[in-house]
C-alpha cells in the first residue's frame, strides 16, 4: 500500500499560517511526522495562494526534503508552480494530478510524457464527474492507454477512480468500489490511488465510515491512499486489510505492526 | 443484515454455570440483552453437556422465549436434542447446522425438509474443509440443489462459505471473500452467514480483525451473521457497511444509529 501524506495542504488553517510566516519548523515538523508513521510520499498543496503558488510550492517542496528523506506528491492543477516546484525536487516525484479534462489533460501530458514521474490520473472528463463504474473506467481506459502511449510506465500510473459522497447518492460507494476492481484486473501492473474522505461528505461520524470504505477498497485492490497517515486505526485498518486480502505472507506484516504497539489507540 | 445472537453458549463459563444452576435470570438476562441490541436469533448451544444436551437445550429455549419475542437459533449435532427442543420451540426456527457431510446430513434433511425452518448450511464434506473459494462452491451447489429438491425454500437457506484461521494460511480470508460472492451472485434468493472469529485464531488483536474482515464480507454480499451483538463497534461497523455497499437508501439507517448513539463506544 502506497501512503502519500495529506496534511501539507494550505487549506488547512494551520498550514496555511505555517507558510504565510515562512514557519519552516511546523512544515518540516508535519513532514517528519507522517514520514516516521509510514507516508512513502508526502504531498504538498499551495492552491489557496492565487499568484503565489509556484513560489509557495518550491518552498514546500525544499523544506520538506530537508526534514525527510521521501518524495513529494506535487498537488497543483497550474503547470507553471509544477515546473518550479521540480526545480528543486531531489528524486522521483508524484504528479497529483492529470485527468481527461481537455485543459488539464494537455498542459500535465508534456510534463509527464517520457518521465519516470508517478502520476495520479483522475477520472473526470470535460463530460462531468461519471456517475457509474462503467463511466469511470472508459475514462481510466483513455488515461491508461494515452499515457503508456506517451511513454509512461504503466507502473508509475495511480488511477483516482473518484470518490463522491455517499449522501448525494446511494450508488457512488458500490460504483468505485466496482470500478476499483475492475480497473485492478483489466490493466494489470496498474495502480489505484484516491482519498477516501469525500465519500462521507455531509455524514456525521465521518472517519468511522472514511475506514470503513477504506477496508472495502483495500479488499477490491486499491493500493494506494493519499490520507492522513497519523490516524494510528485507520493506518491499523490498512495493515489488518492487507493481511485478510492474503498480501501479508505468514501475517508478517500484521505481527510486526502489533509488536510495535500500532494497534493501541 | 441478519444477526443471530450467539452469547448463550454452553462453551462459555458463564452459561455454562447458570444452566447447571438452572440460573433462568441470568439466561434471560442475556437472551433480552442481545435482542435489545439487534439480534434477530438468539442461538442456543448446550453441546458440552453430553447425554443432558436434549433436556438443557429445551430449557434454554423456554427460557429464551420467556425472555424475548424471538426464534431460537437451535445450535446442536443432534437430532434427538434438536427434536426436544423443537418441541417447545415458538414460532420459526433457525437449525444450525446442516452439511454435506453424511452422518449429518442424513439425521438433518429429514428435521427441514418441507419445513420453513431457517437453516444453515455449511460448507464442510466428509472430503475435508475446503480450502479454495471453488471447493466451497462445489459443496453449497450440492446443499443448495438438494435442500430446494426436498421443499426448503431458498430464501429460508444460509450458506456457511466456513470461515478458516488466516494464521493457517494466507489465501483463507480471500478464497471465504470469493466465495461469499459467487454464491451470492449464482443463487438468487439464497443467504449467506457465517460467525467470523475463526479468521482471526491464533492471532493478537483478534476484534480488530474480525471487524474489517466482516466489512470486507459485507461488501462481498454476506447478510448474515452469528456474532456478538453486545459489540457496539462491530454492529456500528455493519451498519456503516450495509450504507456504503448501497442497501441503506438515503443513508436512513446509519443516521438513525447515530442519532440513537450507537456510533458512541
Amino acid at each position: 500500500m502506497l501512503i502519500v501524506g495529506e496534511l501539507i495542504n494550505a487549506s488547512r488553517k494551520l498550514i496555511q499560517t505555517a507558510i504565510k510566516e515562512a514557519n519552516s519548523a511546523y512544515i518540516q515538523q508535519v513532514a517528519a511526522e507522517q514520514f516516521a508513521a509510514g507516508a512513502h510520499y508526502i504531498d504538498v498543496n499551495a492552491g489557496v495562494f492565487v499568484g503565489e503558488e509556484a513560489e509557495y510550492l518550491k518552498w514546500l517542496v525544499t523544506n520538506v526534503q530537508q526534514a525527510v528523506n521521501a518524495p513529494c506528491c506535487i498537488d497543483s492543477p497550474d503547470p507553471k508552480a509544477i515546473e518550479v516546484a521540480l526545480s528543486v525536487h531531489q528524486g522521483i516525484p508524484m504528479l497529483n494530478s492529470i485527468s481527461l479534462e481537455k485543459e488539464r489533460y494537455d498542459v500535465f501530458l508534456p510534463l509527464i510524457a517520457g518521465t519516470d514521474f508517478k502520476v495520479v490520473a483522475l477520472c473526470m472528463s470535460d463530460e462531468g464527474m461519471p456517475e457509474t463504474a462503467e463511466a469511470r473506467v472508459k475514462i481510466a481506459d483513455k488515461l491508461i492507454n494515452e499515457l503508456t502511449k506517451n511513454g509512461v510506465a504503466i507502473d508509475n500510473i495511480y488511477v483516482d477512480p473518484l470518490v463522491q459522497p455517499l449522501s448525494t447518492s446511494d450508488i457512488y460507494g458500490v460504483e468505485f468500489l466496482k470500478a476499483v476492481e475492475t480497473i485492478m484486473t483489466a490493466y494489470p501492473g496498474v495502480h489505484t490511488m484516491c482519498g477516501l474522505s469525500n465519500i462521507s461528505f455531509g455524514l456525521p461520524e465521518r472517519r468511522f465510515l472514511n475506514r470503513t470504505f477504506g477496508i472495502m477498497a483495500i479488499d477490491r485492490g486499491l493500493d494506494g491512499m493519499i490520507t492522513n497517515p497519523l490516524d494510528k486505526e485507520f493506518m491499523a485498518s490498512v495493515i489488518a486489510a492487507e493481511a485478510l486480502r492474503g498480501k501479508d505472507e505468514y501475517c508478517g506484516k500484521y505481527l510486526a505492526a502489533y509488536r510495535k504497539k500500532k494497534f493501541e489507540f
